[in-house]
């Protein structure tokens, strides 16, 4: 495991600065990735995304198991080549995706028979398999196979995390590459007990990397920060810590300033197809008539290529017209309010006020919510 | 008309390589014009387009009049500012397209009326209307209202021929901005003695660009050529000749061999968006289950973004998973192919062997025009 290394360069508050260091390059925590569901992330070249300054992308297993297969993408070198993303790449382990497909499924303590949501053909995912398949990508950080429960059950919740306990020992034990890191997901709900357990037992398990998932899946907002507190309590300080599928600027920076240092969503991709552009101060909604011959860029203090090229007027008349650019250009704008807003975070970290970064934050991000300003 | 100067380089036969200076940078001839319909280059931001080696573009004024509307793009700065295109712009005139809606229009020697295709709201175009909206729209090149009739119909090509000229001097006379040039429009339809009738009366009329309409709308591609044969024949040396909506890697070598000068279509882009890549071999369909694990890019000969970046493998896959990069990437490409073919050409004129450039381009276009090589 001597190609990864994770050394934490400043601490404030719960609050970490750190360097990741993988084979295919380092990432400066705390840090978002963005989602290449389909090792593509959605409307942009990878040059545009890598101008966005992100440095860890996320490609779905469930999705490239299905389409073109794994098979497909190691014949063609693995998906750094196949996506030609030459930075750091994480495979998530299909679980979540798998137990979406709720009426699709069926658990066993072996692991999940599904069918595809493409075209209903049967397939079974186990741990083995999950991280073989990972192994034909070939990511740089690749996941331990879990069970994602509704959040409010607790008898389905403790079974779940038992279950996510038992596959992460059978993942470690299949897993071959020396050129991955492995990582393994805390699970439990929204019960403190049970994401205590969780905790300890990912963490002893000797992970290189720490995941928490089952969360932003339905709770609320305190419960989730309140889970995040816990869970980042036990854990421990060596290792890197990834809140997964969180993705809105208010959740980063909560999440940051209780000690995690990856994030990954397809929240800010997502919303720009959906013409919101997102901003410190809040969502701006691109349709508004009222930018029909607004001048000013999106938002004035952003350095993205949208913001320095282009009006809303024009962004406007780009999603009325249903031209494609316009997601094309909102989505490297989503994802230039992340990863910057992430490096000022780390910035802050560094000199020792992370706290005040995030109450000048919170403050004005709710003064604007609705803001066009 | 100083900001304008169209310089002949060399001749080659009747192929002419020139400079055409325009109040927005220089275009070297022959060159081929992206089409941005809507102010964007469909899927493509304008970096991708400079990046392609494109210098001129266009725009559609039917589009633009009904979407956004000219007086938000003039309050935008204009054309070029709002759609981030530093280089020259071309507008056509509206016509082609008020024409094309066959069932919604009604001309009379001052105009027409037609119902917009997007809301069924009516409208008014006239040679006057036409050049104010251009005005507004602020483009280099703008062109002369002109009435495109349907190829065989001999009465009905002589009535809108002699409707064309009658709005070409009105077009002229209503001109107030000296920092666009107006192109003339020579129609006819695929008659011989209308066709040298037209050219003469519009280069007669002084304009500084001249304009061949009315091709590529149903005709045989003999008649086509005959009539491009005859026009530029014509016409005099001095000033750039534009075969408007003419776009096939086959159709520009033949005009450029015949004295054309300026091209424009949607066809590159339209076809990346159907999955079919162009190649100087002939197209290629991206979506051929024979690519699936293909680790060549589309034209290893290519020097494009997609080419140097992207397997075949790859394309596919995005194209197969309905991701949107796949539009963005074979436009890239597409562009690229018809825009490097241009410069060939011309270097090919430059060094006085258009003509073998011509057969061998005709030779190997043929041989593999089903091909997947």
């Amino acid at each position: 495991m001597t190609s990864f290394h994770f050394q934490q360069i400043a601490r404030d508050g719960r609050a970490r600065a750190a360097t990741f260091r993988t084979p295919h390059g380092e990432i400066l925590t705390p840090a978002f990735a963005p989602v290449g569901t389909q090792a593509s992330v959605k409307a942009m070249t990878p040059e545009q995304v890598s101008a966005v300054g992100a440095s860890l992308l996320l490609a779905n297993t469930y999705h490239l198991y299905l389409r073109p297969g794994e098979k497909i993408v190691a014949e063609c070198g693995g998906l750094h080549r196949f996506m030609a993303w030459p930075g750091p790449i994480l495979t998530d382990s299909g679980g979540f995706q798998v137990f979406s497909l709720s009426d699709r499924r069926q658990v066993d303590d072996d692991g999940v028979t599904f069918r595809s949501h493409l075209d209903g053909s049967s397939h079974r995912f186990t741990p083995e398999k999950v991280i073989a398949i990972q192994e034909a990508l070939g990511a740089d950080i690749i996941m331990a196979f879990d069970e994602c429960a509704a959040p409010y059950d607790r008898n389905y919740s403790e079974k779940a995390m038992e279950r996510t306990h038992a596959w992460a020992e059978r993942c470690l034990a299949a897993k071959r590459r020396s050129d991955q890191a492995l990582f393994g997901i805390v699970q439990g709900g929204i019960f403190p007990d049970l994401r205590a357990r969780s905790s300890e037992t990912i963490a002893d398990l000797g992970f290189p990397g720490i995941a928490i998932g089952g969360l932003s899946v339905g709770e609320t907002k305190t419960e989730m920060l309140a889970m995040i507190d816990l869970v980042t309590e036990v854990l421990p300080e060596d290792r890197p810590r990834y809140l997964m599928g969180v993705g809105s600027p208010e959740d980063l920076v909560e999440g940051v300033v209780r000690g995690i240092d990856l994030f990954d969503c397809v929240l800010p991709t997502r919303m720009a197809r959906n013409q919101a552009a997102l901003t410190r101060h809040g969502r701006i909604n691109l349709r508004n008539a009222g930018f029909a011959s607004d001048e000013r860029p999106i938002d004035p203090d952003c350095d993205c290529y949208t913001c320095r090229t282009f009006t809303r007027a024009y962004l406007r008349h780009l999603i009325v017209a249903k031209e494609m650019l316009a997601a094309t250009l909102t989505s490297i704008h989503n994802l230039r309010v992340l990863v910057s807003l992430m490096s000022d975070l780390r910035q802050a970290i560094l000199e020792g006020r992370a706290d005040t970064f995030a109450s000048d934050f919170r403050r004005n991000y709710r003064k604007h919510r609705s803001g066009e300003g």
